[in-house]
């Protein structure tokens, strides 16, 4: 076996035991390009071999993405099929893992008109709704891993043949998930205590406010008085621990819905929907964004924030280290699930509802009572860097450093 | 463009005009594996172009079949995706084309438990029962055309490479299908006119009953009254025509659920869901199997009599000469497609509702009243060769010759 395959099957083995933790008799969902196909079918592999009842993979392929937005009609991108929103709610029902596997182009749909990606992504987001509504409450065990796409891979190693840019793209992937290190299942046990700590840390100390200080950047969030601080490790509703996200290096929170004041410059690319978006500026008051600016993809990031009501708040508030795994790739990766877990960084859009008290428990209007977002979006975009100051404000007024030069203060 | 880039695009061209005949504004629907990636990209595009709404895409893989048939549970094989019927259904009373693409490897499951096998066809088959019925009732456009798999191409050129095997299969269907000729399209309408032919001469007839003779064939079928007729040419309940078997030579029509006598020997193997069974005979009494046996895959066979009370009655009877471009290729494709349509056949379990006048609108308790078989399976074998002569018997017991040496004798 090669490095190479040893590798693949590492990472398979940690998507299943650590992503998903899939238990004996559940079914495994997988949603996948095409390409990624070897990684799918070892997934699979040791899915049933964890004792997975059976194994359920929707797939795409780029290629007949890029086809529709060239050739359907308009009246195409207004629908996404009932049927398999039902399906996937039905799933969720009966406890299955859900196991997505990213690694578009992040120029995909970059000649696609901004109008068609929009509407597809709003009829997406409603006929989900209800799914996505398990999953941002964590009635599931869910989980994001990586698999590269050669434009994927050619966005970031431009200069490389095809399957060489392919391979560095791996192995990038293989160290920022620590899956080159001898047993990533372990690595992954600490890592995972290291964010509990900091966790326990912040919800100990209960602040009022965080106030970010960077170029371009010096805003202020509020917290909700019930919020609760999450790692990168969460349990479902029958107790099952999982990672969401692999790699995952963040801890968060959500913004009180109306306290978030100032402005924020954005540090990574963000990649939405196959468009790219940088160098960016939003301006809060209240919580709304009341301007923007954008040098690339300012369209859609005016789609985006006018996708409904909620998508012109903060939801999601996250604190990542500037150093990791993944920064020591020292590559952009053109992809949220790592851009973001290498940098602080905020969302748009719906707040997880167990970033507060009870907040599972609740309907729409109850967690919109309770100060926090909700939307049919959730976008991460980064806004972290080395020189990234946090200081915690207390009830009271006092400042503590949270993060000094990118990095845990405490 | 090379001639197979260019042979194609014409099969593509041929599956969406000739086979689904998309007419503008309609989804359709592709059921293939991934190895037809590249024919699934053509045929997109040319369904766009001929303007299609939407093309929905349902993927499957070899390997996660096979991994799933040795590695998880017995109850995994009990169930369908009730989702995915309701879909199906959903897509057809929208008037959505399905288009599927067959290229198995046929000897996928040949290591497979038969009972898991049967149990997953038997799960399958009560599931996506109404949305059969909808298929045999020609209510929807459909079509069948092929892409070869390594493991099918391997089949039938064991001595050739992979590629050259691959590369082999992909002529032998150009040719078989009329797709290496100047103008296929146009080839298709001049041959479907042929089997029209045919089929008008036969319906004119009204023959009682059919007698075959070949080396260990003796049988004689009777044929409702009301019997009819039809050729490789359908038409939807829009009036919109398609041809749901790329290629087609048969002509065919019901059988008398409970007129079939004699003894049957089939002639090619028979793939059945991904197991091969060959070299059998089945003995009817009054319409059902009484006795059988099989030199490879008896096990097979027998589960598949098993299947429902149906599946031991002759549902369709189909008439195909001996010399065809099939033919010609002078291959045994192990894949069902091919060799019924190189070969009279006949098919065990439900019949065409078409297949006798005013099914289409009967209910399953009306058409077994009319005298034809229901059944939640439909299987065809093959059992026509160069020695095979049939008669027509006509009401008033007269003799007619219907094939000499496997040929039309009119
Ligand atoms: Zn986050
Ligand atoms: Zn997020
Ligand atoms: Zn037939
Ligand atoms: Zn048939």
């Amino acid at each position: 076996m090669t490095t190479f395959q040893e590798n693949l099957e590492k990472y398979a083995e940690l998507a299943v035991k650590v992503g998903v933790n899939i238990q004996p008799g559940q079914t495994l969902v997988i949603r996948t390009p095409i390409s990624a196909l070897e990684l799918v079918r070892l997934v699979a592999k040791k899915a049933y071999e964890a004792g997975a009842k059976n194994v359920h993979v929707e797939w795409s392929d780029e290629e007949l993405t890029r086809t529709k937005f060239h050739l359907a009609p308009d009246e195409a991108f207004h629908e996404y099929p009932a049927w398999i929103a039902k399906g996937f709610e039905e799933l969720a029902e009966n406890g299955a893992a859900f196991l997505s596997i990213t690694g578009q182009d992040p120029d995909l749909l970059k000649d696609a008109d901004p109008e068609r990606v929009a509407n597809l992504n709003k009829a997406g987001g409603k006929a989900l709704k209800t799914f996505r509504s398990y999953i941002m409450a964590d009635k599931v065990s869910w989980s994001i891993v990586a698999a590269p796409s050669e434009g994927w891979a050619k966005k970031i190693s431009p200069d490389e043949s095809k399957d060489r840019a392919v391979e560095k793209l791996w192995e990038a992937i293989f160290a920022a998930t620590r899956t080159d290190q001898a047993d990533p299942v372990a690595a992954w046990k600490n890592h995972l205590k290291t964010l509990n700590e900091k966790m326990n840390e912040l919800n100990k100390r209960r602040y009022h406010a965080l106030h970010y200080k960077a170029p371009g950047t010096d805003l202020t969030i509020e917290l909700p008085d019930t919020h609760l601080w999450v790692s990168g490790g969460s349990t479902n509703k029958d107790g099952v621990d999982f990672v969401a996200n692999i790699p995952t290096e963040e801890v968060f929170t959500a913004a009180k819905k109306t306290g978030v004041n100032g402005t924020v410059t954005n540090t990574k690319p963000l990649n939405y929907g196959g468009t790219l978006i940088d160098q960016f500026t939003l301006t809060f008051k209240d919580g709304k964004v009341v301007d923007f600016t954008a040098e690339q993809g300012y369209e859609t990031l005016k789609r985006l924030l006018d996708t409904d009501e909620g998508a012109r708040y903060i939801g999601e508030v996250a604190l990542v280290p500037h150093q990791s795994p993944i920064s020591e790739t020292d590559l952009i990766f053109y992809n949220t699930l790592f851009d973001e877990n290498a940098s602080n960084h905020l969302a748009i859009g719906t707040a997880y509802a167990f970033n507060i008290e009870g907040g599972k428990e609740m309907s729409e209007e109850e967690l919109e009572q309770a100060g926090i977002n909700t939307s049919i979006t959730h976008v991460d975009f980064m806004i972290g860097s080395s020189e990234m100051d946090i200081d915690g404000i207390t009830k009271d007024g006092k400042r503590e450093p949270v993060f000094r030069k990118g990095n845990w203060a405490f």
